[in-house]
Order: C-alpha cells, then sequence, then structure tokens
C-alpha cells in the first residue's frame, strides 16, 4: 500500500499547491469562502437557499455546486437569483482544487463577497481536499442521529462551524442533543455551532450573521495587501 | 491523472482477486453475504437488528461492521445477540476485501448463514469495492430525499435491493415517494424494493423474506458444488 500514500500524498501536495492559488485569487478580490460539507440529504442546497434569503442583497453570494452527477441544485440557486456554477465530478467523491479553477473562470469574482462551494455529499474524502476556503463549515441533519461525530471524527473536527440541520423534527427522532453537544465538546471546542431548520428559516440569522462577520474579517484583509 | 488512474485499476484489480477468494469462501460454507451501502444516518445498524429480530433463531446472522472510527455498531449487534467483528478502516471511506479477509478470521464460517457487511457511510466510494458479496443492499432513509437517485445513481444502479428506510416519517417530510420510484424505475428497473421503518419494525418481513430467499439460492449452490 506505500505506492498507493505515495501517491496520494503527490495529490494532495498538487492539490493544495492549487488550493494556495486559489486563495490568493479570493484574497485579492476580497471573497469570503466556505467549503461546505455535509451526507447526502442532510440540506446543503436548502440551507444555502437559507443563507441567501438572510443575506441578499446586502452581499452578493455565488455558489460551486459540486455533484457526482445531474445539476438540479445549480438550477435551484439560479432561480434564487445568485451565480451558479455546476461542477460534475464524473463519480470522484470529492472537490478538488483544479476543479473550483475552472468554475472560477465564468464566474465575475470582483462582484462576489460571498462564495459557497457546496461539496459532493460525503463525510469523509472532501476533509481531505483544501481548496483554499476561509472556513469549512459542515451541516449535520437530526434524522443522521446524535452518534454521527463518533463515526466521521474528522469532518467534526476540521469545521469551524458545526450546523445541526432539520431541528423541527427534533420531537419525531430520539437525537439526544446534550449528548451530540458533548461529542462536539470534545472534538472541537472551538467550533461555532448553529442549531437550524433551513426549510422552516429557524435560527438561520445567526449563522448567517457568522458568515457576515467572516465577510468583514476578509475585507479587512483585503485592505491591507 | 493518467498515473492515479493507473494505480486505480491495480488496486481495483487487487481488490476484485481477494473478493473471489471471498466468495470461494462464502460459497463453501454456503453463507449467503450483503454488502450494505448507505449515507451516514440512513439507519443502517438499526435495519440489520430489525432483519435479526425476523430471521434469529432460524438462521445464524454475523455481522462485518466498518467505520471509520469507534466501535459503537458492534456492540450494538452484539448485545442483539449475533456475532460482530468490527473493522476500522483508519480514515478510509470504504471497505477492501483484505480487510473482509481478516475479519473472516476470527468468525466461525460452519455456523453463518447469513453474512451482512455494513459498509462505512458512504454513498460513492464503497460502490467500487466487491467485497464477494452475494448482493449489494442499499439504504436510503425519508430525510434524505427523493432527489438521491439523481445525484448518487451508481449506488442505486448497483443494488439488487432498494430499501427504504424510516417511512414513518414520511407525513413531516416533503418527500415524492412517485418521483423517487420513477427514478428507481429509470435507473434499475430490476432492483427488489421494500420500504420500512427500522425503528417501528414496519416492513421488515417482506425484507427478510427476500434475505432467507438468499439463503436457499445459496444452499442449493453450495450443495451442487
Amino acid at each position: 500500500m506505500s505506492e498507493t500514500l505515495e501517491l496520494s500524498h503527490k495529490l494532495l501536495d498538487k492539490n493544495e499547491e492549487l488550493a494556495r492559488e486559489n486563495r490568493r485569487l479570493f484574497d485579492k478580490h476580497g471573497i469570503f469562502v466556505i467549503n461546505l460539507l455535509s451526507s447526502p440529504g442532510s440540506g446543503k442546497t436548502s440551507s444555502i437557499l437559507a443563507l441567501i434569503k438572510e443575506l441578499v442583497p446586502e452581499y452578493n453570494i455565488a455558489v460551486i455546486e459540486g455533484d457526482i452527477a445531474s445539476d438540479v441544485d445549480a438550477q435551484t440557486i439560479k432561480e434564487a437569483g445568485c451565480a451558479a456554477v455546476q461542477i460534475n465530478t464524473g463519480g470522484l467523491c470529492h472537490l478538488e482544487s483544479k476543479m473550483i479553477q475552472k468554475a472560477l473562470k465564468v464566474l465575475d469574482l470582483e462582484k462576489i463577497d460571498i462564495l459557497i462551494i457546496e461539496n459532493v455529499g460525503n463525510l469523509v474524502c472532501p476533509v481531505d481536499f483544501y481548496l483554499g476556503e476561509d472556513a469549512k463549515c459542515m451541516i449535520l441533519s437530526v434524522p443522521e442521529g446524535d452518534d454521527k461525530p463518533l463515526k466521521y471524527p474528522g469532518v467534526f473536527q476540521a469545521a469551524s462551524a458545526v450546523v445541526l440541520n432539520k431541528i423541527d423534527v427534533l420531537p419525531v427522532f430520539d437525537f439526544d442533543m446534550e449528548l451530540f453537544t458533548s461529542h462536539i465538546d470534545r472534538l472541537n471546542p472551538q467550533a461555532k455551532r448553529f442549531n437550524i431548520s433551513a426549510t422552516k428559516h429557524e435560527g438561520v440569522d445567526a449563522w448567517a450573521a457568522w458568515v457576515a462577520e467572516g465577510v468583514q474579517q476578509v475585507r479587512l484583509r483585503s485592505q491591507e495587501l
């Protein structure tokens, strides 16, 4: 297996190099970039729509949609009035920096305040691929269960913000909030936490405020450049 | 990227070779083997517990639990009175045949009728790694949404049986059963379909009957060997 590991390192190093190029571009244009990670079906797209509702028109948001196949998500985002680029990975289980580089070419970076990269629905592989983002944000949904931090610790450790979605269905699921919180406390005590229902638009304001704060920090930093 | 692809092929070929060895072992002992695939949190472990409730003591069931980290699932299965082996992949996003080979060494194959391999929660990567199983069975849960076949077609195409879990919460989610069914019809018309609620133990009998039928077929085949 050492051959595989060596190649993985090469692949990851190359990805990291391109991620730094992406990062320079983001900084140059003062864009706050979120890499959004979650399982399939935890509500990434509806959470993005909820953020758009809070933050547009004060901020310009663009979205890069990563999917194995289909472009339904990008269409949904466009219908909400934001720029969206679809990346079809053709079977690959995560996004890589070179895919982001291509997507950036079709966006007008001068006009963007916030770029949200919706990664492929996968709690494992995307964690290893830095795309040049300011923050990884992960979404877990209530129906997935309170034990997920135990089983997929990597993504919970890597996230700057942990969003618990679908809190409107807490009454019909056996989800122990105290236990869940204690797992996060142990794995990543510094993570910001938000409990939301994207479809019912509950709790989204606090999460949106965190994003807006990110934009302010990036603007300060890009003025210093 | 051709270097990567070449190595992937080598890795997949090696995996396939070991899968065939696993398969010979399963056939020799007349074991019906299911490779269980789903997203994190769709209810693989509770679905296995529901099957155990239907099929034990008529059949002996053993479970191989694949996880990135933790052994909570294996403990749960053992508490239900079945043999269980935990594989921690150490970060890897799928199970491979060589991991199964190691796990088989600690099981008493003579005593097993049904082996359920609970793969890592991931709708993408495990599909490419044949483990020697008779059937891939995939679980989608209602909260994940009716559009998942569009976004993760590979796993829906590879599955001999598609189990829709958590049907007890259909009233609180916007899940279009007709649309979901039409996606499966298009991708994999031959797949067997079962709608269940593992935790409420609804609809599990039909799925269990399909598993029992698999055991009978394997027994006939192993008598012919």
